[in-house]
């Protein structure tokens, strides 16, 4: 997950507005488009390519304000299809956008989903989820297909079976016979093993739902608008603290949770400080950062700096 | 005059899209408005204080998008009125986009003009021009008051005049009685002193009419979207190229040439090159270059690298 824009409500010199890209082999998904999402991927050196889905979490300019400008460009010289998805209102959005944008020559799917539909996709599954925030809102859980269980080639090789062909079919889960004797997949190959997990809580005051269902999750990447001085703030406006991101992830047992949408009154430290009481494996990532997902048997999720291309006159 | 972006079409790593703002003492003026752009005044360290003014020289979304996000901003906080001029449609696009930024607490004049029209400001004065493009499209010329001539202190004492008060009554251009005769003015006081001027041309292809108007111009800031090798591309897409400016440039005698909205597909020293076969004062700024105008007698146009905050993750 690179983080493109971790600043809430306005860019500062510091942070962009919303965007967090998922990056899974050569597909991106982005979640929510704040303005100038566009140039902070091709400053992040991960460019435009790639990118299958949109998912906005609700239409707040913060969030939804980098689309015209991206579409824009993808008029240009887009050829494959892009799914837009997000609450009540998303399509009015983009029509609201067209005449920023000219004649697109690729198929544009603008999907208005409420919490609990499913989007299945090649690999994986997008779910809406419950936010509580001004008007629509959603977060979404990008959730990969379960992978087969390990063939124990030992175990394979006491009932017979040792050649290629057959192998390759008990590990995709068909029995074999051999040697006139039936082999089950299931006495040779361990349990389905789980897919990765990411859940994104958009803008929202802290849901017991959203907790419960992003339990066990790899990584929960959470806004932590205020800090708990603030807590009165953060009710007022429909937003979290550090604290409760931290109390939620907790609640959760997800591996990770990753703090955005931060007000830029706090510093990085102070954030992490405060979530970190609730939660040790909290990250506060800057712009360009980003969160590393391996596969659960591979170790714990971890935060890296991403590369950034020099933009002119930053030197 | 501040380039707050230098590229055409779409953000590239390199440029910025469309943006330049004019400093003024503590007045602002923004000439276009592309996405970013409220960043790219944070980043500069000018900030986004003091603006009085945004002018649109026309409505592409490369020129516009950046206004729902400062607006949003404005939102929150701003108090002093804001004017924004430009051409037929700018009142409908800023509708469309106040879905986008909540209720505004000051004064929001949007008007329409075409070209002739003349927008007087204290001290200065917004005159929209002709520029061939796309649909509706200005050029804006800024041009200062006069400034009052300079008083011949030898003269005035030749005249008896010598204390404070009528002395300065003369320089404000009213006769006075001295020991019983009349002073006329003008017979101390020099000939008032140009203000300064700037064209902006927008996007355009190359005209009579703008280059006549911008006649003895301090600065003019032309677009070069093109170099002529493709000057097919540039008749096509109602745009001007990198000689055509300067040629422009040169037939209107202005002191200096500044061109932006370039295509990424060329390199700044190729474009300068190519303008200054035809007209030596050419700059090609670069995203947060400034080129200052001083008074027409403290000498000529020059550019200088802007202040310029490090963004995170940028060093």
């Amino acid at each position: 997950v690179l983080f493109l824009g971790t600043g809430a409500r306005e860019p500062s010199v510091e942070r962009g507005v919303a965007a967090e890209l998922v990056i899974r082999g050569g597909e991106r998904i982005l979640v929510d488009c704040g303005e100038g999402t566009q140039r902070q991927m091709l400053l992040s050196t991960v460019g435009i390519g790639g990118l299958s889905t949109i998912l906005l979490t609700h239409l707040h300019a913060d969030h939804v304000l980098g689309l015209p400008g991206l579409l824009a460009t993808f008029s240009d010289t887009r050829e494959k299809p892009l799914l837009i998805a997000g609450p009540a209102g998303a399509r009015s959005l983009i029509d609201g956008f067209r005449t920023h944008f000219g004649d697109l020559h690729f198929d544009l799917d603008v999907r208005e989903v409420v919490s609990g539909e499913v989007i299945g996709r090649d690999g994986y599954r997008l779910l809406a989820l419950p936010a509580r925030h001004d008007g629509a809102a959603l977060g979404w859980e990008l959730a990969e297909d379960q992978r087969p269980g390990h063939l124990d080639p030992i175990r394979a090789a006491r009932h017979g079976v040792r050649e290629g062909p057959a192998l390759a079919r008990l590990s995709e889960g068909q029995d074999v016979r051999v040697n006139g004797h039936l082999v089950a997949s299931a006495s040779v190959v361990g349990p389905p093993q789980p897919g990765r997990r990411v859940v994104f809580s958009g803008d929202t005051r802290p849901t017991d739902l959203l907790a419960r269902a992003a339990g066990g999750a790899d990584l929960l990447v959470h806004e932590a608008t205020f800090l708990s001085r603030d807590r009165d703030k953060a009710r007022a406006t429909g937003h979290t603290t550090a604290a409760e991101a931290a109390q939620a992830a907790a609640a959760a047992g997800v591996r990770a949770l990753a703090l955005t949408h931060r007000s830029r009154r706090y510093s990085t430290e102070e954030v992490l400080a405060e979530a970190r009481q609730y939660f040790p494996e909290a990250f506060a990532p800057e712009d360009f950062d980003v969160v590393e997902i391996p596969l659960p048997e591979h170790g714990c999720p971890r935060l890296v700096s991403g590369p950034r291309a020099p933009d002119r006159g930053s030197g």
